[in-house]
């Protein structure tokens, strides 16, 4: 089945065209960046605004308030009710939504192509126009902390890896959960939000991208009436965030918890992404992750441990190469029945070791080469995907050629080059191994000691 | 001998006055606290100028800016040659010093009492009028980075020490060091000294604290002519630095260096200080320190690792009651020959597993108490130590009630106060654990795993 599957992707690279999009950038009075991308398949556009600001940009002891301000965006301007957005949307007969990750905030609607000056028109409001109430904060606080209950405080490997990154990140603020510490969430108010909200939402702060069925000029005439009038932020500099210092001990922790059902061991290492590093280093990681657990089947830790050895249900990797500071490579090992955390990690470690002794397989380096190009496709096939890919990259220290390259850098990637990097990368000092256990499987513990001894 | 020096303090604790010293405050009408402690055995005073500033206050990336300003602070100013103030306290027959901790920045004198206006003079002036020119900076820069090189990068302890509480403090300033990332301290410069100078050190940011051979009265007539012209700062808040969440995994880490010559084990727990904490319970954290690790020979650690089981060459603990947020204990074991750090560590959890289990000998807990009050008579028969005891204070949150009550308060700690707090104290979700090692002594390693697995 697998086989088949792959035989399929191999026929559709084949047949779809390599680059058939046409990509436009402008760059507006005020500061603002517009990318235009033509696909004129079907009568739909894709309109984002993306705001280079973050969870890392969040100043100290207001953890969550990029997370927070997103939420906060659906609420009224001076010329719309709260969920205007939402509801003309949908009347509209198109979709919409927001994220937050650490180095921007994104919204986002698809609908028909000949409603892209609605969208923008309501956007464009919201950047600059934003009203909040007491009540707007009350209501919305209730909801992120809520999130983060549900997502965070009930997910016992949520937990582990808030508490390994912390770990992992000495100073800088991806240390801190995007989601936010409870005890500040708890804190953030009306001016922490509007403080946040009138320093970044400006125009020379964003990037718009419109993907789909439209004509450049017309967008770029749209998008200097709507958006041109708009007044950009004074003084205001490109990101610095705290960085790293050099990581000089492995670091470990056992996260206990009643609610485990399945143990697992997890290690993160600071990885460079494709800004901090060269991308032709990043692309190495990418393979460098696809090989190690991109597939069960045949994956190094995934064929070892869970076929040849039977001592997983399951191996992992990954690796976010988009990040405008240094990122994490992340692997785990979710053991058998009966087997420990520590023969699985000893046995995560001894396939690396193999790896690094006997070198890589050609023919599996060809597999992932192959369906590298074809992810790459696909996600060049939907408008939304190409936007996405403009949008993240713009906001993430990249330029649109940086984006251009980026499928051949990822092509000309060679099996030295993924040893090299690994070896840079899988360095145990730039790591934090999780362990998450129940407290039946963990070392009984006592006040003052982690192993109760004597009794 | 240790008991024969132990009998002598006993004597001269019955001896000495418990609280001679008279202790006036005042505060000027430009927010500065003036605290004056007569002492009139001999014609000597302390002045001591403390700033409501310290590392945990620097910007984020800019770490090391506290310290590095209180090297520039012995430059020039509008009135004052570079080196000035060295070079009166000297010509003047007296000494001075600084020092830069997490909560404050302390500059002080001692010199005979009729120079007190000459001292005056000089710390208001530089209080204001710092001028630093580029020359200062560069220069200076050098030396904090060859003090960093001495003290932090060429001891391997104090390198697990800094990754530790990297490790510990997960989210407040804290987990910083104080002398600076290196590769922070490298970039600061005139203008990250001068705003941090302009915003801190101000009269409503300062405590004066004049010890000595002086009137009331006439220290504080000279403190309105000197310190009382000075502009305060204006919007100067109450410090409130980000907080630390619940801390849910016990966290470990080796530092293997080859200059290692003595490993040991040290692990750091997050505890309350006398500001969070109630300071009866920072009196209790005191007599666990003491306890646990206070005098080999008595101690439970020193006691039961160096003398019973011959499985320590030395034990320690370590408890810093002063600090405006949480603060840290500390304990460890250095192996001896032939003994591993995991039996080190073993041997230490199973004597606190025994504390807990055979609750504490009351002749111990009367030896330490006796102890305490001994030190605290001592550290009050000087006027260094009362100046210094008031300042640091009233820098971490405290009060001249706290103060005075202090030593009460300790002498009021029970038995069960101590295993109370040892309950909530030692817990493991609390702690980072630390082995420091040589090379040869560690796992050998790989890249990508911590174990060399396989060959």
């Amino acid at each position: 089945m697998k086989r088949l599957i792959f035989a399929c992707i191999l026929t559709l690279v084949s047949v779809l065209p390599a680059a058939a999009q046409e990509v436009t950038d402008t760059v507006l009075d005020n500061g603002m960046d517009v990318v235009v991308i033509e696909d004129h398949r079907a009568p739909v556009v894709v309109h984002m605004v993306w705001y280079r600001a973050g969870g890392a940009d969040e100043p100290a002891g207001k953890s969550g308030i990029a997370h927070f301000l997103e939420h906060l965006l659906f609420k009224g301007t001076d010329d719309m009710e709260p969920g205007e957005v939402h509801r003309v949307v949908a009347e509209n007969g198109g979709s919409n939504n927001a994220f937050t990750s650490y180095d921007q905030t994104a919204y986002f609607e698809r609908i028909a192509a000949d409603r892209l000056e609605l969208m923008m028109t309501m956007e464009a409001d919201r950047m600059r126009d934003l009203i909040l109430t007491e009540e707007d904060i009350k209501t919305e606080r209730d909801v992120i902390l809520e999130e983060r209950a549900t997502r965070t405080d009930n997910s016992p490997g949520a937990l582990l890896n808030e508490q390994m990154q912390a770990a992992l990140f000495m100073n800088h603020p991806y240390g801190t959960p995007l989601i936010g510490w409870r005890h500040e969430m708890e804190t953030l108010n009306r001016e922490d939000a509007m403080a946040f909200y009138r320093k970044y939402y400006a125009p020379n702060n964003a990037v718009l991208v419109v993907a789909g069925d439209v004509d450049p000029d017309e967008v770029i005439a749209l998008a200097k009436k709507h958006y041109g009038p708009l007044e950009p932020t004074e003084g205001l500099e490109p990101r610095a965030r705290p960085l790293e210092p050099v990581p000089l001990a492995p670091r470990r922790m056992t996260l206990t918890d009643d609610r485990v059902g399945q143990p697992y061991v997890i290690r993160n290492y600071i990885a460079p992404s494709r800004a901090t590093g060269a991308q032709e280093e990043a692309a190495a990681i990418v393979y460098l992750s696809e090989l190690l657990g991109g597939s069960s089947a045949t994956s190094i830790l995934g064929r070892a441990l869970e076929f040849d050895q039977k001592l997983a249900v399951s191996t992992f990797t990954g690796y976010s190469a988009e990040a405008l500071d240094l990122t994490t490579f992340t692997m785990g090992v979710v053991p058998a029945q009966g087997v420990t955390l520590e023969e699985a990690e000893a046995a995560m470690d001894a396939e690396i070791a193999r790896m690094f002794e006997e070198g890589i397989d050609p023919e599996q380096f060809e597999r992932i080469k192959t369906r590298i190009r074809a992810n790459d496709v696909y996600a060049r096939d939907s408008a939304r995907g190409l936007a996405n890919r403009y949008g993240r990259a713009l906001t993430t220290g990249l330029t649109l050629e940086d984006v251009k390259a980026w499928p051949d850098v990822l092509q000309a990637v060679t099996p030295e080059d993924v040893l090299a990097v690994a070896e840079k990368v899988l360095q145990p000092t730039h790591s934090v191994t999780g362990y998450l256990v129940a407290p039946s499987l963990a070392p009984s513990l006592t006040p003052g000691g982690e192993e109760e001894v004597g009794q």
